[in-house]
């Protein structure tokens, strides 16, 4: 009850804080003794912290206004990706307070040997946060795969870009509690909670894998196993190229970073060819982009997405893609839907995933923070 | 509070039911004065009814069981497809009591002439529901198009195949609470109710269109804006022949009921031709299958079903699809899924989408007796 009655006060102070004590027992319904009690608890976790005198409550009465602190608790985001490694820490206030990436080359990698430098990356960065007065109270790991989260610590099933199967992920940093996801979901997260806050989207992950993620209402929707949106195998041309998923003319063929650099070395490479107009990088981005608008007319039609959202590498190269991509939804959507959703590109940059991985574990002690800081 | 707590003790008679009223008071956490009090009233309103002598509770005295009544409580269940109208009444415990269908040619046609064809069905049902004792609480429209529930009667924005747009429904059968919904939605309802029962699924509904219901944990998805489950729209050939919808390459284009029958004039006659093993119809069936399993691929990578349900025309073609279909996922979903989720033939038959909207009255009673039922 106790319980409970501490997440129900958390929550109010986290919707529509900063509040009274006095307006924390309007809202709540508990009494002012109760949320009083519950409070001090919450000042003495540093979940919260007090500010200036403010009007309170219906009565009128100034009183101290009760916020949610960004001093103490923390979390870590965590991400193994392709072609790097990636590590966050937010604090409560979902305020971004350091970011660490480390380029790499993941690919068919030996997992112990990765799993070792993405543990140092993580004691470092919690370290550093530590000396800067914050506690990291939890961490999540954003993978480029399928996963089962087993609680303690979780099961990477399928990485076929990192060439990892069945792959079971200990907590990196210490002996935190700790979730992993798959890269996209976390990614759309990041969106909802550090990018566009809309709460209703398709995030649409442009790594060397393509994932999406899609969020309605503020819910991250993951299907029935947690497999849901992988956008990359959706079937552009039934008999095209095969696919390394065993698939043949998926999208990942046609718009997949691999596809979109061809020879080149990296996305900044193909940007200056694209802004010194040159054909075959025109070309190469027009074809990703007629490629993305199938797919992503299929799943308008299966999803329902409220916008669109192209995020990764899709986000430097959105000015090349955007034209292609809504030419196609609008005339494949225009006559079932009115008008296709709205294409946009993200605004959180290819942090997304770590950010999302950081903001998944502050939701869960915001929902339960009894449990989460032992109160 | 009454209310609430009326819908708490018939959620238990309902789930986990018939329990005595002291069995009551223990799982539901109320008194037995409460509880009493509360059965008296579902008993007055017809929606539970005693049964015999049982050991009731934890003391093991012998008590009157109270279970859910299929006497009184009922429901309407009607559709408008392009090629028949159906209703059917439905009792409190699910019990099919009555069906009808008409066959009819609504393609083109009328909205008001249709929808006052429907009425005289629905009057003329609900009358000999009530001739028979039962009470008809609220009614449910399935229809093949988009549609915005309104609360109060519904807007049918768009069914291409009747050629309606932008139709507003009252409710048909006199003067009840009243809702419209998409035909794949109700049908995938129709197939957790009073099919399969299995919490997990994705049902396909094979009609003039091919529309799908994704069910998870036993709840319909319905997207944002409640238009999700298009499967006949998904992109199969992206430069393929034009679709109705607008786009190229649909799934309806080579998998709905048009394209399977040719110039056939009913799924019967297409059966007898292809148990005769007539080579065109075995070609057309295999098409259909080809084109079925590419399109389910991408929804499967998209929504993640946990099984696939083949309904509508598609139950009784399940024979000749079912080779091509599997086969197509096996072959595309093998490597990232272990194995695609099994393919199988729906159990309700062509009445899914009538059921479901009968269906989706008696769990909205179910959710809140007070204010269905006036108690």
């Amino acid at each position: 009850m106790r319980a409970r009655n501490l997440a129900v006060v958390l929550d109010a102070i986290h919707r529509t804080g900063p509040h009274t004590r006095a307006a924390l027992a309007e809202r709540t319904g508990l009494t002012k003794t109760t949320v009083s009690s519950l409070v001090a608890d919450l000042l003495e976790a540093g979940v919260v912290a007090e500010g200036g005198a403010v009007r309170g409550g219906e009565r009128g009465r100034p009183g101290v206004a009760v916020g949610l602190s960004g001093h103490r608790v923390a979390t870590l985001g965590l991400e193994v990706n392709i072609d790097y490694l990636a590590a966050c820490v937010v604090d409560l206030t979902r305020a971004v307070r350091l970011r660490r990436t480390r380029p790499a080359d993941n690919r068919n990698s030996d997992p112990a040997e990765i799993l070792g430098r993405l543990r140092a990356l993580a004691q470092e960065i919690t370290a550093e946060a530590e000396a800067g007065g914050l506690r990291v109270m939890g961490a999540a790991l954003a993978v480029p795969g399928t996963v089962e989260d087993t609680g303690a610590g979780g099961l990477l099933r399928s990485a076929p870009h990192l060439g990892w199967r069945d792959v079971r992920v200990e907590e990196p940093a210490g002996d935190l509690p700790f979730a992993i996801d798959n890269e996209a979901n976390l990614a759309a997260l990041g969106e909802l909670w550090f990018g566009s806050r809309e709460p209703d989207f398709l995030y649409v992950s442009g790594e060397i894998g393509i994932g999406a993620g899609l969020v309605v209402g503020g819910t991250l929707f993951r299907g029935t196993f947690g497999l849901a949106g992988e956008l990359g195998h959706v079937v552009v041309v039934p008999d095209g190229p095969g696919c390394r998923c065993g698939g043949r003319g998926c999208l990942e063929v046609y718009a997949g970073q691999d596809a979109l650099l061809g020879p080149l070395e990296s996305v900044t490479a193909l940007v200056e060819r694209l802004e010194a107009g040159e054909p075959r990088a025109l070309e190469t981005c027009e074809r990703a982009g007629h490629a993305l608008a199938v797919a992503l007319t299929s799943a308008v039609h299966l999803l329902d997405p409220g916008r669109i959202v192209l995020g990764g590498v899709f986000a430097p190269l959105f000015p090349w893609l955007e034209g292609p991509v809504a030419d196609g939804l609008g005339t494949r959507l225009a006559q079932m839907r009115g008008a296709p959703p709205p294409l946009v590109v993200s605004g959180t940059g290819p942090d997304a995933a770590v950010l999302g991985a950081a903001g998944l574990v502050i939701q869960r002690i915001l929902a339960d923070p009894a449990q989460a800081l032992g109160l």
